[in-house]
């Protein structure tokens, strides 16, 4: 549902998979013969027909944030299991009402923080779950990006534009998970959040930085922006040593690759972790819907985002944006 | 004055100078046999006798901080010049009441970051003026170190103890000078100040986050602590690129070096540009000290810390520490 450059580069992950098959696209704006055009042929619907198509077992939703809880209640009411973009919801309020209706559906539903499945991932909460940088104290993570003014969504208001809701969703759930590593928990949310921004002059964030607190006094920093490639990078400090991600969001890419963590131990040298990835980045969202789904689960297993885990980052998400809206100048 | 490991370092300095000669130590417990031993057999007297004594140019205050302003003071009343510790005092009271007393007395001073005098700092500096990196928005500043729990000052709140307000001058002068430099300016002081801390159960900051706004919204997020080695670095980011100090504060070591500066342009590779410096760091201090009697100026030139930069350090790590107190938990 959608067709973006994101629904594009999900559905060649669906096609690259031998485990699915893309049936089809929709679209607020299904007659444009370029969407049918770009996604080889394939029928194009209005959302509607897609979710009442029978021959559909799950869809991936990819329209502008404020759409996607309308399409995800309606998918779930239509049994169909679910795929969600990130943020799911512009509000906590709405996100909470959507998984009143999903738990009433029994569907499959997953936010898709794609990075989540990354092995990198798995590694680094293998290395923090040994203990092997001491007791994690302080979390940096970092999403920043460039795209020049224009009126695409990110610098619309009405679009609820911007950094924090859009790539904000993942330096807050990085924090959010390792902070909750550190109290033996999938995830952990913020006892407060401190916020400043830059804004543009059209009214959304540029630049956002929020400091946040976790239990056990697990203090972070992280910060995203849409106007200037500051850092991608998540970096996580122990009482006995350091461990960076030096591509926490992609990885080697997103068609698998090679990537690098890099753990420093108090007193020895820098040692640096090569991960291989062979599934594309993408696929990993695709398999997991399918494993769940087969499992008769409703939600995929942690570290990916669970529901818990979505409603935390969204109620996170959301202070930090009305945080960061008070500082404006 | 005083008798600790800066000093120590301080007196290899002027000993490796060929300009100055290091005439006698001071201490509170002048009798005590030790601290002749580790300074050369040199004359070890009271802090008022060496104020007193009529062989002495000029002095270097390296006791505790709660001690500087009042030992500042009446070495300017005895017309002597001075090289002061940072932070120069506690409280912006304190120190503004000390500038009074030393405006009088017409003698040179100087808070001893001994950083700014690097020259990686002036062609960091250069780098940014010369708008390599576009505008300046964003700036990065930490200084965490690790030191064990003991009954050492900075784990005393009574002697004004943990990171704020000994590590914690360097990320925010650093901060300061570029945030200054993007309004073409020798140093800026924030409008706003947010804070966050971790606290020891004796009651002293272990690691504390700041954010920041400048004039111009260029925004900082810095931060210091005492207990758990996290970066000691200052990235810089621009519209156009950024710069990335990688040893801002110690650059190749305290006898001179070498040290990188990575500079990335948008769409170019990383440039490392290698910056040597053949002067020891603090030996800097002495030279901007003798250069500046001199000349007959009362403060060193900028990057260097004027009095106007001092004051205005004061004030934010005032704000600072009284932020970060209120969110202690």
């Amino acid at each position: 549902m959608g067709s973006g450059r994101i629904a594009r580069t999900f559905a060649d992950a669906i096609e690259h998979s031998a485990r699915a098959r893309l049936v089809a696209i929709s679209s607020r704006t299904p007659d444009r013969p370029d969407i049918a055009a770009r996604f080889g042929g394939l029928p194009v619907l209005s959302y509607e027909a897609l979710i009442a198509s029978p021959e559909i077992d799950a869809v991936y939703i990819a329209v502008n944030h404020a759409g996607h809880v309308g399409l995800a209640k309606a998918a779930a009411r239509a049994g169909k299991h679910i795929v969600c973009e990130k943020p799911v919801g512009v509000s906590l309020a709405d996100v909470e009402e959507m998984f009143a209706v999903i738990g009433e559906s029994k569907v499959f539903f997953m936010e898709a923080f794609m990075y989540r499945f990354h092995p990198q991932i798995r590694r680094a909460v293998e290395i923090v779950e040994a203990g092997t940088i001491g007791d994690l104290r302080f979390i940096q993570a970092e999403y920043g990006f460039s795209r020049p003014f224009s009126s695409h969504r990110l610098y619309r208001p009405d679009e609820y534009g911007g950094g924090v809701l859009d790539a904000g969703g993942y330096p807050m759930s990085m924090a959010r998970l390792f902070a909750g590593l550190a109290r033996r928990a999938p995830f952990a949310n913020p006892e407060s959040v401190q916020a400043m921004a830059a804004f543009h002059e059209v009214g959304v964030d540029i630049l956002a930085l929020a400091t946040l607190r976790f239990p056990g006094d697990v203090l972070a920093q992280i910060s995203t922006g849409i106007a200037m490639k500051h850092g991608q990078v998540a970096r996580l400090y122990g009482t006995g040593g350091n461990l960076v991600i030096r591509s926490p969001w992609f990885g080697g890419g997103i068609h698998g690759g090679r990537c690098e963590l890099v753990l420093t131990r108090d007193g020895e040298e820098p040692q640096t972790i090569v991960i291989y990835d062979d599934v594309w980045l993408y696929e990993h969202e695709v398999n997991a819907l399918i494993d769940g789904v087969a499992a008769g689960r409703t939600e995929p297993e942690a570290p990916a985002m669970t529901w818990a885990d979505t409603l935390g980052n969204m109620a996170a998400l959301e202070r930090w944006y009305r945080a960061s809206r008070k500082t404006q100048a």
